[in-house]
C-alpha cells in the first residue's frame, strides 16, 4: 500500500472586511487571505478538498472581494506544477458550496463529488443573505438551475474553463472516513453541511483542515466565529468541536484563510507525507 | 372606556459600529442611536414596552457602547416629567431581554413582567456570544443568579435604583393581544424570543414598534438583519413579517435604534392618541 501524501494548491486571495472574518469583534479594515485546494493522493484514489474560487465569477458577479489569482494559482497551473491533470482526480469532496470553496468543481470532469447532504439541499434553496455565496454552481447546471429558479444571482456566463456535465454525487452526512485515514468531520453553522478534514499521514502529525468552521487562529482561540453564517450557535459548537478533534488526534490545525500561517506552509510541487 | 395613549420615553443613546447594525453590510463607523421606552396608558393597564439600559451597568461591564444618558433620561426622570411614578406601572413587556431593553426593568416594583418563554429560557442559558447582551438581570435575582451560574458576566455591583424582590412572571409564546388593541406580535431571530409591539389608537395610524427585529428603516428595506443575532434565518422572516404587518394594519413604523427617525417624533411629556 503507498503512503498517503497531501499538498496543498495556492488558489490565490481574496480580501473582505474584519466584521466578516470576526463576527460583531472586528475590527474593520480589509483582511486579504489565502484561499487554497487540498490534494491528497492516496491508495484509493485522488482525492481534492475544496476547489477555491473562480476568478471570472468572482470579477464579474461578486463586489468588493479584491480577489488575487495569477494563472498559475489556478487549478490547471497547480496541477501542471506537479506533473499532474485534473483527470486524474477521482472524488472531490466539498467542505461547503460556497464560491470560494466550489469554484473549481468544473475543473474535474471524472471525479465523485461528496458534498453534505443538508449543504446540497441548502444551495438549492438558498436564504436571502446566502445566495451570493451560493452563486458559483455551474460545475452543476441542474443545480445552478435550481438556485437560479429560487431567484438567486444571474448565471455567470459560459467561463474560460470547461462546465462538468451531470456531475455524479456521493452525499452525506454525519462523520464519514472516506478512504482509510482521511476523515470528514462535520462542522457546522458556517453552512448547512459543512466538513472539516482530517488526514493522517505515515511521516508527521495528523492535518485537520477547518474548513470556514475556523477561518484563522484567532477564530478558535477567542471562540469568535466568522460573520458568515446560517446557525451561530451550532458555529460555537464547531469551534468547540475543533478544538477537541486537534487534542484527541494531536493534530495541526489548517485554517481555511490565515494568511501569516498559508505563507509558512510547505505547498504545491511540495507535499506533506 | 379611556382612550389609549402612547407616550416615548427618551432613554439616552449608544454607539456602536454599522457592521453591527447592518450585518456583514457596514460600512464600518460608530452609529449612535437611540434607546427608548414606550409607555401605554391605557384602560386595562398602565404598560411600559421596553426599560431601555442601565448607565452604571454599561459603564461599569459593557466596554465600546459608548453610552450618553442624563438623569432626565433615566426612567424616574421620564415619569417625572409626566406626573407620574414608576410604582403606578402595572405590567412591563420586554421585547426580548438584552442589556438595552431590560436595564430599567428593576424600577417597577409592582408591574407583571411579560415575556416571550424561550426568551427567559435563553437568557438562563444564553450561547458564549450572547452573554454580554444577557448580563443585566439584576431586576429578578434568581433569573440572574442562574445566568451567573452558567458562566455568564460577574454581576453587577448594587445600582443606585431599588433591585425588585422576586417579579412575578406572565410567560408568553406565539402572538398575544396583552390589552384591547395592545397586540405582541413574535418576530424571532434577533434573540430567542423577540416581540414586536402594535398599539392602536383611536385619533391616528396603528404604531408600529420592531423592537430589535429592525434596529432601523435601511434594515427593512435592504432586507439586512442586524449583526447581534440568534438565528439570522428567522430574522428575515421577522423583517417579512413587520413589512406584512405594516401593509395589513396600514401602521406607521417605529424602529427601535434609528436617530433620525427618533428626533421627529413625539416623546414625554407629549403624548400620542
Amino acid at each position: 500500500m503507498k503512503p498517503t501524501r497531501v499538498c496543498l494548491l495556492d488558489g490565490g486571495s481574496l480580501a473582505i472586511d474584519g466584521y466578516k472574518v470576526y463576527w460583531n469583534r472586528g475590527p474593520s479594515g480589509d483582511i486579504r487571505f489565502p484561499v487554497y485546494s487540498v490534494l491528497i493522493d492516496h491508495e484509493e484514489g485522488l482525492f481534492v478538498y475544496d476547489t477555491g474560487y473562480d476568478l471570472q465569477h468572482m470579477q464579474t458577479y461578486v463586489s468588493g472581494d479584491q480577489p488575487l489569482q495569477t494563472l498559475d494559482q489556478t487549478l490547471p497551473g497547480q496541477f501542471q506544477k506537479l506533473g499532474l491533470v485534473p483527470e486524474d482526480v477521482t472524488h472531490v469532496i466539498d467542505s461547503h458550496l460556497h464560491i470560494d470553496h466550489c469554484g473549481g468543481n468544473k475543473h474535474f470532469p471524472n471525479a465523485l463529488f461528496m458534498v453534505h447532504e443538508k449543504e446540497y439541499a441548502q444551495a438549492v434553496n438558498p436564504e436571502l443573505f446566502e445566495r451570493m455565496s451560493y452563486s458559483d454552481l455551474v460545475y452543476d447546471p441542474e443545480l445552478h438551475g435550481m438556485n437560479l429558479e429560487r431567484g438567486s444571482v444571474k448565471p455567470v456566463a459560459s467561463g474560460s474553463a470547461p462546465v462538468a456535465v451531470a456531475p455524479k454525487y456521493q452525499f452525506l452526512s454525519g462523520d464519514v472516513e472516506v478512504a482509510k485515514g482521511v476523515k470528514l468531520l462535520e462542522t457546522l453553522g458556517h453552512s448547512a453541511g459543512h466538513y472539516s478534514l482530517l488526514v493522517e499521514l505515515a511521516g508527521r502529525r495528523p492535518m485537520l483542515f477547518t474548513g470556514d468552521a475556523a477561518m484563522t487562529p484567532r477564530n478558535l482561540e477567542m471562540m469568535i466565529i466568522g460573520g458568515f453564517h446560517l446557525d451561530p450557535a451550532k458555529g460555537v459548537r464547531a469551534l468547540e468541536r475543533l478544538k477537541s478533534l486537534a487534542a484527541e488526534y494531536d493534530a495541526e490545525l489548517f485554517y481555511s484563510h490565515s494568511m501569516p500561517e498559508f505563507e509558512t506552509w510547505r505547498k504545491a510541487p511540495e507535499w506533506y507525507e
